[in-house]
């Protein structure tokens, strides 16, 4: 129960999911940067001439290693967490709020990221096969998060079938392209691309020597890879019995793939000769080009890459509200994000990811290389907090005796249950090792990329996290302040002086001063003085037709022409007569139908209301007339 | 009392000001179209080559004689209309509702491009003296916009003085400049322009050959001149005793100088072979330049100019509000916009302002050539209206016999006394000829410009007619609605039921269920179940703190998260129930300090207020609990 009650929406599609359907749901982030992280590395390698591009194959074996880790650290988190263990989880119930609130705040900007990346990869990727796109990219990948957010607005019924058909037609392709290009190397029949003279002077830059920093930079680039791993031991709980074991398989069944597909299209990449054009990474269109001719197989690989590109981004359009949730639920975000199943707290959610994502994109033109500078910090540091929140925990179970639990109730008050168990010393090691490594690539990342634009996230992380903490503070002064603890309480009934406030004298008034009859006490009729003639116009109105009530209309001098002053002062005046009654000031509120229509009256109860709701002991009713037309002409 | 109680701050600077101040205060938009009209009467020359900028001085002779016909016009307009008759109260009150609308359209996107134009000028004035801000002009611009609304928004304490200034000051650089150059002329004296070869073949495009059509196009660009030339005739008020008399010898000497300045420099850019340079219609710095070197009297010119030309802008600072409120008094825009003392209506007004002169300056580049285009047919079509209104008054005036005199009650129903005037034939052919020419000049401007932006103003100024009238339907259908008219009134006590929405239990809700007993009546306390947990913990602290009360707290199932339908359900029931009765709901609503904090709470209060307002006989009550903190931390 730590994640809180499971969102009816993500119920609905994640409900009681086989292994086949699971990988289709959740390996769509961590499948699809190999759109984008093989022609990463070549871009950086190529800053030093085409001449190094081979250094791509040892790069994306560290990366694969590096994979490798995650995937036995992660497999850990997912049995020892089996309601869910996201790295704001992980870290919340074990290390200490600051650390989670990192987490929150690196996962936010990871999923801002995740769509700003793939949907412009995916259009890279696109204008690489149809280059009439390219001046495009722009455009179409703002539309394109437009389109998304509208989806998602609407509420996307997405059953885990409906993601199994773009995510296995791209995984098909990819074994389809593999298969063809190592079955053509083994007969010697694979194509090399040749490149022009002068293109092949134009892609290669000479810019820099080769050194230890360009391959610490191409491995940088590289680890965008391993973003989204972690996504299925946030899914746990999607999957059918038993859950742990079936999302640790699908874990590890994604890795294999990511290692075949990753490596496999890398080592192709350096058979064939394929470079990176135009700054963009794309590659795998060319290589499908070579193998397959220009036709019709390349268009379905490209289409292949771009609907993986899409589910990727799409994940983050569950994720991020989900997150906003839980971490207002734990009191570092507005409040009113904890509603969940509200349309609008989703709509807040899926509106400010959009307009961030498309912010991106539009300062970085689409282009995918300048953004994935921001991009694999924030996941390094989520992929370190959950590590190093996990070696926390096998500490504390390590300290526990055989046959014994003990229950921890964490930073927020929720019971966590701990288990000994014998084999604690080598899974501490696993995730020690784990959380080590995420935490080198995340320094290296941080150092080789910081003048790229790295220095974005470095900065926006702790502003983040003070954000977070601001607001925390604000909640838990004003539950101190409101709460009755150790307060006797004794309502008693007090004084109460009722105004009603007249503007004009019209069937909205006369439903006003109905009401203030129907409450049965005493009253007294007002009316603001700022136009002498309109005043007495009222006046005589008044003594005309509200004779009935046997009231007169008491006339409040407001010479300035703001009215609010007056009012103020006048409720301020009977405040001071009366040491603990309650002013009542009742006014009517015409209201229309429409939005645009209200715009056009005064909504002068609007001004009355901000300026009394600050007075202690005075309250504001508007007695509001919903308006029916007598006729429309 | 036809323009309405005048305003506060403009009272203060137009109070009994003299001829000399007047001349200030209202000639400023006039005169300083000096800064662009001879240059861009040059500009539409050039395109058939600079053979024939000659032509500019027969196109400024006829623009003068339009002015002295236009200035006879507008005598007798302030002579008619000593409370101030701008073009808007003339066709209202003379012609009917339609002209007027049209008018205060053409106004309000007169006064817009005042702003946008005046300030481009400004920059590509100083720009022509300071070449280096050449390419910042747009920013420069913008940031003048927004200096501009910002001083107005905190309100400048302008006096007479003030305006008195750079008014005379720019007119002393005029005198001196053209002084200087014609004495310089009659001895011989007198330098001319030679630009390089190269130079002078980039000015002249002889795109064009020369024609009529051209001619034309040149005199329209240079109809410029005339602008804000009828804003004498709106601030008669203003003028110390005989009003009108001082108005009137102040729009003529405002006249003349006009004909001596623009007249004198259109003569002497001839003279001199000065030609506009980078399609940007300043000349006057340099002829500064070439008459008195580039040093400091030029910078000093340089400044005058820019100086004039803010002020212009900064008249449309006060007209612009001053239109709304009048239109708004009349019901064709939102009737707030009447509360003329009121700091926000002006603030929306100045903030309307300036976001659409940003908008123009920004599309446009700060451009002013690309501006002039959508700029004069407002001004005109006002002075076409105008005259035919008065026109139609004398039409009226004929009718009446020696010493007799009518009241015409407008089309707003104010009077309007019309006396006998023996000279009625002679000013009913004066305005007659200054409404054709000044229909003749819109005609010429709009076919000729048409295709360069004027399309723009002929699209927007109807559009914004009929937005007006869709405005005024409204509030006549409301006014119908609402009226009591041949409807008995007997207000009469009913039934009424009080609802305590609880949503937890705190020091707010304390006062919440204080004021509901102290209203005197029976209530019933309510909370809303979408939380099991939740709810036994708030049922649990009612029965424990709130057993004073002798009430129980009664929970409505709300399973789907959604506050509102069962609330609304729960109420419609009850007025079923109930065939006149009030059902009245109360909560309780904290109030932080500011916004910030206040948006960090769930405001439920205004969800339920949104959901509960358009049902008749409910009335919404928040009783709000201003929040001091017990401690900051």
């Amino acid at each position: 129960m730590m994640i809180g009650k499971p969102i009816a929406t993500s119920e609905s599609h994640h409900q009681a999911i086989n292994k086949r359907i699971g990988l289709a749901v959740f390996a769509s982030d961590a499948l699809s940067s190999v759109a984008y992280a093989p022609g990463e590395i070549l871009l950086v390698l190529m800053l030093a001439g085409t001449a190094y591009t081979y250094l791509s194959i040892p790069i994306a074996a560290a990366i694969i290693v590096m994979l490798l880790i995650l995937t036995i650290s992660y497999r850990q988190t997912i049995f020892a967490y089996p309601s869910g263990g996201g790295a704001y989880i992980v870290a919340r119930d074990n290390i200490g709020e600051i650390p989670a609130q990192v987490a929150g705040a690196a996962l936010l900007t990871d999923y801002i990221l995740t769509v700003a990346v793939s949907i412009s990869s995916g259009f890279e990727n696109v204008a690489a096969t149809f280059p009439f796109i390219k001046s495009y990219e722009t455009e179409l990948a703002v539309v394109t998060v437009l389109f998304m957010m509208v989806m998602n607005l609407r509420g996307v019924k997405e059953s885990g079938k409906v993601f199994a058909v773009p995510t296995y037609f791209f995984l098909g392709t990819m074994v389809v392209t593999l298969v063809v290009g190592f079955f053509r190397y083994a007969t010697g029949s694979l194509p090399r691309m040749e490149y022009p003279a002068e293109e092949l002077a134009a892609l290669q830059h000479n810019a820099m020597t080769l050194g230890l920093l360009l391959v610490l930079r191409a491995f940088s680039s590289g680890c965008t890879a391993l973003t989204g791993v972690e996504a299925i031991s946030n899914g746990i709980t999607a999957f059918k019995e038993p859950k742990s074991r079936n999302a640790a398989s699908t874990m590890l069944a994604m890795s294999l793939l990511i290692v075949f597909i990753f490596g496999g299209i890398t080592i192709l990449t350096n058979l064939m000769g394929v470079l990176p054009r135009d700054h963009d990474p794309a590659v795998i269109p060319y290589i499908s080009a070579l193998l397959f001719g220009p036709g019709v197989v390349t268009s379905l690989i490209t289409i292949g890459i771009m609907l993986i590109l899409i589910m990727a981004a799409n994940t983050s359009f569950a994720d991020f509200p989900r997150l906003c949730a839980l971490q207002a639920g734990d009191g570092f975000l507005p409040r009113q994000l904890t509603i969940q199943g509200s349309r609008l707290v989703f709509s807040w959610g899926i509106v400010a990811l959009s307009i961030s994502a498309i912010t991106l994109i539009v300062i970085f033109n689409a282009h995918t290389s300048s953004l994935i500078p921001l991009y694999a910090i924030g996941v390094f540091l989520s992929f370190t907090l959950s590590q190093f929140g996990m070696v926390k925990r096998w500490l504390r179970i390590g300290k526990i005796k055989v046959g014994k639990e003990i229950s921890v109730r964490n930073a927020h008050g929720d019971l966590d249950v701990l288990k000994h168990d014998k084999q604690w010393r080598l899974k501490l090691i696993i995730n020690a090792v784990g959380g080590v490594m995420s935490l080198i690539v995340m320094c290296v990342f941080a150092v080789t990329k910081f003048t790229e634009g790295a220095w974005i996230t470095v900065i926006l992380i702790p502003t983040l996290v003070f954000i977070f903490f601001r607001i925390h503070v604000h909640y838990k002064s004003v539950a101190k302040t409101l709460s009755l603890s150790g307060r006797p309480v004794h309502p008693e009934r007090r004084p109460i002086k009722t105004i009603a406030l007249i503007d004009d004298i019209h069937a909205g008034t006369v439903q006003l001063i109905e009401f203030v009859m129907s409450m049965g006490g005493d009253y007294e009729a007002v009316h603001l003085d700022n136009d002498t003639a309109k005043t007495e116009r009222i006046l005589a109105k008044w003594n005309e037709r509200m004779g009935d009530t046997g009231h007169e209309l008491k006339i409040i001098p407001a010479p300035y022409r703001d009215l609010t002053e007056p009012v103020v002062n006048y409720v301020q005046n009977i405040l001071d007569g009366s040491e603990n009654g309650f002013v009542h000031v009742v006014l009517a509120q015409i209201i229309m139908d429409s939005w645009a229509e209200q715009a056009l009256h005064s909504n002068t109860s609007i001004a009355f209301k901000l300026a009394l709701q600050h007075m202690d002991r005075v309250v504001v009713t508007d007695v509001s007339y919903p308006l029916h037309f007598v006729n429309s002409k």
